[in-house]
């Protein structure tokens, strides 16, 4: 920074404060959830109350009354009654929820919501003795899902007496090709602590039909499904069967994330584990930079489509000179480009460290010609990566012959996704599984828990499914946020 | 959980749903926070628009504007109209703010409340060529304090082109009594990966008129104070001190407090970390009860008036058999206490591990006697852990004489608090410095800044000085997640 | 130091070369191992040379050699006559082997000695099929144990093909008083991953003919006895009533002891991950240390009888500024004492880091009248963490009356020893494991495996039993790497 | 294994002992190590005694001498009649050294080889306060180096008072091309906590005349070279041109080499630390292929010429199916080849971990073309990983068209390298820098400290530039550790 002051502001109207001292804030809109009794007559009596549907279908009262080392208090069931505020950035200047949220998911919404809260219910609609679970993880690794099914498992057997609860191997393949595995809380005990999934996975495989015919067959009535977004679809697809063939079948989503793109809920299990592995990669690269001359420490985060593991991991760092994301364009040469950026970087300092998501930067790769898919449909991108590194040694070979000049590239995927989550995730899939049991048990089904504003909510699958987090480049904290690099704005 | 199906319940009224769709709240509060133009006369020109005070004082564009790497977007300043609501849950039967929030602090408010925002102000009301600032930090170590002061000199620095910040070694005493050390982005560069606090600290040594004298002595104009609730006592009577003396001085506080025991934020910085560590002491605790024969794994957490690492970290590990913190009452002997729930585990799976937060079952500590207090005026606790492993040897050996049995305490404190901030806490820190030097700049004092609802924002520091953020054992959260370990619940 | 010119030396004869350029070792004693052979009548054919016994008792090829995916080569099997010399250092004036050594253990030999190298033989005494192997852990808990366990039983069945294996809970005491747990590669597949010992532990409970009558009756004829000094002077007595009643049972012990007190071998399991782990505590000692005023970092590391993690630890850590250990005799009020050394240090550097042995500083310790034991009859040491913590505060408070003062004392013992090893310790034990094995199938007996010098060898029991490794202060080593931490000699 | 019994052997003789129990070694001839009084005139009087040189050279009192902290005890200094022996494993049958080590070094020497141990002299040549030292690291990144740079300072400066110590930047062409860095204590004091060097470093820029011009010119009398084979040779040859100068400067050289390719010392300085940090890349590969159907974890580690890195991890690890080093010819295809055990392997247990080392399998790379080297002249190789990922894949569609199958390749050589040394090689470079200090001091020019057997030696620069230290394949160690992984021996 200069040392000339800055400019005089001699007129204007600058308050200081919100020039009222109260606000009221617009209708929230509540968002229901599906339940079995949408579809399925109750089997006891049920009273309907004016213009609201009230089901008593099953209707048990919750076993966790009769636990003997546990009385629930007056407060510890949920009631249908008890909601969440989802928008709650304002303008009170004009009273329309604010997108320009701190938190970097974006709901974009006519007006504000309100969701559910999760939690146990008073009356379930499950008799335990007759649940047969299943759960199943497709796709690619994140830490925590051992978590997730150890949970799953000991929280359907210990709080509500559930004894048969099965792993579906392979993916959503495994419902039709596979021996389930039965699965208890002797056998996971450890599983917290083992990264990867113990079940299995594989992509792909999502055949509707043969799914659904192979849950009826083995008389699953319980469905838990942890995967990424095209398995939330799936789930979505196999809900609205059930429902289709009127069947006494729950189905909850539990997403699967590594990269944090998905919308709604605060953030999805295994991203802060991601967050802090990162950090390694991050400190070799800059460990390379520093002690070479002229060094480049360049590293290639997860995140397709999304650039928040980048993002969080560079401001976790603080070692990190640039970060670029699939959110923000960015260009090489030229006047305000990365490559300029980096020269005068390098004349500061002697050396620079970039972080760069995966999907960042795949319009500049030239003609990059054929755009591959894996097995679940996901386009596979060009290696943004490799040609940052190849185009960083030309760049430089043309501008400074003859110099020293060194580009470390690290590429830590697996390293990362491959671990045991840390304290913060394995806390998170413990109140996420215990959420989507609650759920289940009182007779929800095509949903996703997660929390909301730190508040466990019940969000139905179909929003999960259309909702999209992404790093909003033009809302306030990506603009903070960067300014704290005091990396280029690539706005030429 | 026994096998025999849950009561059926034949009659009654359950929704599954909230009976409306939409829902408004009730207005909220929005707290104002002081600003040095309550007490100083502007020196620009300045117009009063209607019931509303509207204050020019310097009033200089923000140097961001400016800045050559960066250009800010349209979205980049915030306005004080743009407010968080802090209170979200609520009971659409009943639409008081609910205090049954699953995240853990419980603010207890008449009506709703809301915050204004945090971030960067278009107009700001130093001249960044006159800042003087200092930063000093009291109290015990905590996990990303060398972070919060990194940030606040390099984005003081970078942001805003300071180049007179200082730091105030040995706390408080340190303003009259210590030389202060001259910090520029050069000397704090790698502080971020520190434990401790490179600047010292130490208990005690507030005198108000010493501390403003010296203030006013060096010529600082900008006070960064980092440290516990103490400390923020203190610093609220700084702020009065320099409101009286009609001073153009700022003061904001950075809420120190690994127990997370402050209220309003969401939480407090190095908490995470410290959750993060235990696990390795429960992992012990684990490994040593495993391996023995009827053995005990005991390990003590902080947490003087809450039990939130300990309660946190019970969550995270799975591996805990039974969760002790200050906010609930237990007893060892007899019909459902501690004793017979341990007698029971030991008969099922050959070892216990519990966690008990340093301020719990102070009550039945028989005749502790004196209650000692150290420099900062917190009192001395008596010894839970070593009182605890005592009793459960004097039990086991009346109980089970000749039986091999064997208690192994851990007392990881230390160890714990003087580690470095793992990625999320150092984060959270440089968010927290950098909001706090955005609101100075602007000239807010009396204030400080933290994530309400993850989103950040500046709160009065006479709110904080009031508030504590405990376990609330009456209301959902804790019932639901004691239920996750099945620990009793010590009701006679 | 100082900086006026050393004393110049005009006279002498100071070579800087041995002055011969070839050295003749005296002669080496070669120790002998036991073997079944020595007390059992071949059942073979059996032919003797001359002075010396050929015995050729069940001589099987080793089923190694018709192993599908392996084919010894023909340097694969170890002779008889295949030596490691023990003691390397020579004095060429003086041409007896020289105690002073810079590997820490002292063997006191009046001639130098060789030992039989471990690893497989071509010829074996116990048909794979017969086999009933017996594993046991005794003593306190000692990262690695878990590994050495894995790989008796992976190498066993996986080179051997051995069938029959099982795992002995809680200790000697389990062979008479519990049921022993059946062990495959499958069960053991990722015991190198978890602290402890699976087979759990217990001290004490050693009944000679309990045991033996214990043995016979469960058909065990190969023991695999893991545990400290005791255990192993256990272990030698089995030999003895095996060797006595002239049954056909191999014995062999696999000294555990995190502290590296045993003799001979280069150093025992567990002991390089401690010294790793114990930098935790000394970096948080540390971190205390320096951000108190007049800060002291007190770390109280395990080793009875010897300071070897006490004085590893210090050498790696390079933060600390005196290091105690039990073979080292200190004072703490008075000249050269280590207060003045302490006062000296923090007027110096402002804080000081202390690393002080479990069993350092026991004779100071005013009236400790009553020396305790454990159940293995060890006997239990007065505290010298507490008794060192206590006293700093006293004498600091009548020489520096109202000066700040913080004593931060850390004792990690449980989380040292109870983590799992690390990579160093893991390929140790495995090395280990199989050398015991390889031992066991060719018929030696009361024996021990370990590194001499770096290379695999077979140590009678006997002599393990009787030998100690203690850190010498007397020579050139101690010498050398305490004058690197610049500490007090404490020589009145 | 299968369960019929092993083949009884009848007939033969088996000794168990070897057949007499005193062994004398044959004569050791005791390596020499240059001094600068080989071809300088000594400046004091001196004695010639027989066909001995005694020299006196400056000869100045040790300054340890006068320590105030520090009184030497009677042992404290090494003559230069103590010797290690290097070769220590014997067949008394035929009394050379054996060549069939445990430790995987390979020295091939006529007759026995004795070091002089490393070590502080009575006498030095050096007055401490006209010493210049002059400190440089070349080569690639490895753990450690930052510590063996921190304990030069502080050694030269806290044990004998050198004051002005120089690090030379940018690696040889530092010399004559940048500014020299002044070190002391202070600044180096957290050194050894950093991964890379602190003084950067390139590759090339050896120019002889030019860096011992720029040494002359400078003033340096000491200089410590830390790199690799090339600036091991590099250092030789300084040393010669330094002698026919007859220039009164000592050169000695560090050797840094993270793959432990050097020879005759037991293990060069960083190779702990990679093969600790391997772990997690084994680990992430482990659960990458434990969580897919028929999923393969490929690891590439460090490794040109050998494959210490690899097999050390492969050990430690317990995880690792197959280890591939330079030193083994394999083959994929065909009975006993790699695709044929990976074949086996996935059938038994689903999924297979490969490790292997950078310089494997250049053989089968068929017509790579190319070879390119790198500015050292070290030949790049081609990437085997990239290789065998796309083999794999290639086989595998082949032979089993259809089937799930998943390749996982890992590459974390900046991840593991880029490390700060961990505690076992901080010891180690605190010891090395230590022994180099100590010898310089005395005089010795043209050597290289390091562990011989476990005692610290000096070594001449000679010796140490043509040795490399191989895995040998033909010898008992690698046979014996190959077969407890159970992999294939690739003899067609």
């Amino acid at each position: 920074m200069g040392s000339s002051a800055p400019d005089q502001v001699t007129t204007g109207d600058h308050p200081v404060r919100a020039p009222t001292n109260t606000f009221t804030p617009p209708p929230f809109t509540i968002r229901s959830i599906p339940h079995l009794s949408d579809y399925l007559t109750p089997t006891g009596n049920h009273t309907s109350g004016g213009d609201q549907t009230v089901v008593t279908l099953p209707s048990l009262r919750n076993p966790i009354d009769s636990n003997p080392f546990y009385r629930p208090s007056s407060t510890f069931y949920i009631s249908p009654y008890e909601v969440i505020l989802s928008s709650i950035l304002f303008d009170t200047n004009n009273p329309n929820p604010s997108s320009n949220s701190d938190v970097t998911h974006d709901v974009r919404v006519a007006s504000p919501i309100a969701y559910h809260r999760a939690g146990p219910r008073r009356i379930i609609n499950f008799d335990p003795n007759k649940v047969r679970a299943a759960i199943v993880t497709c796709g690619g690794l994140c830490p925590g899902s051992n978590t997730v099914i150890r949970e799953l498992v000991v929280g359907l057997n210990e709080l509500y007496g559930v004894k048969e609860i099965y792993g579906i191997p392979m993916g959503y393949r495994g419902f039709y090709t596979a021996d389930p595995i039965r699965l208890d809380p002797r056998t996971v005990h450890d599983w917290h602590k083992k990264g990867g999934t113990m079940l299995t996975t594989t992509r792909g495989g999502f055949d509707l039909q043969k799914i659904v015919d192979a849950i009826v067959k083995h008389g699953y009535n319980q469905l838990y499904v942890i995967g990424g977004d095209g398995t939330m679809r799936g789930a979505l697809d196999i809900y609205k069967e059930l429902k289709r063939r009127k069947l006494n079948i729950c189905i909850t989503g539990v997403p699967k994330t590594v990269d944090n793109d998905i919308g709604i809920i605060d953030r999805s299990f295994g991203f802060d584990t991601a967050v802090e592995v990162a950090q390694q990669a991050i400190n070799a690269a800059h460990t390379e930079a520093e002690s070479a001359v002229n060094g480049i420490g360049l590293v290639k985060l997860m995140g397709r489509s999304t650039g928040h593991i980048a993002h969080h991991a560079t401001l976790s760092s603080r070692d990190v000179d640039c970060c670029l994301i699939p959110e923000l364009t960015f260009y090489l040469y030229g006047k305000g480009g990365l490559f300029e950026f980096i020269d005068q970087r390098l004349k500061q300092k002697g050396h620079v460290v970039i972080v760069v998501a995966e999907g960042a930067g795949q319009d500049i790769i030239a003609h990059s010609g054929k755009q591959e898919k894996d097995p679940s449909g996901n386009p596979l991108f060009a290696d943004i990566g490799t040609y940052l590194k190849k185009e960083l040694k030309n760049w430089w070979d043309q501008t400074h012959p003859g110099d020293q000049f060194t580009v470390k590239y690290i590429d830590p995927t697996y390293m990362i996704r491959a671990v045991a989550a840390n304290a913060s995730d394995n806390l998170y899939c413990t109140l996420l599984a215990h959420s989507a049991i609650h759920g289940v048990m009182a007779g929800y089904t095509g949903f996703v828990s997660g929390p909301v504003n730190r508040n466990y909510g019940y969000i139905p699958l179909e929003d999960i499914a259309v909702t999209r987090n992404v790093v909003d480049t033009r809302n306030h904290t990506w603009a903070w946020v960067r300014s704290i690099t005091t990396q280029p704005d690539f706005v030429k």
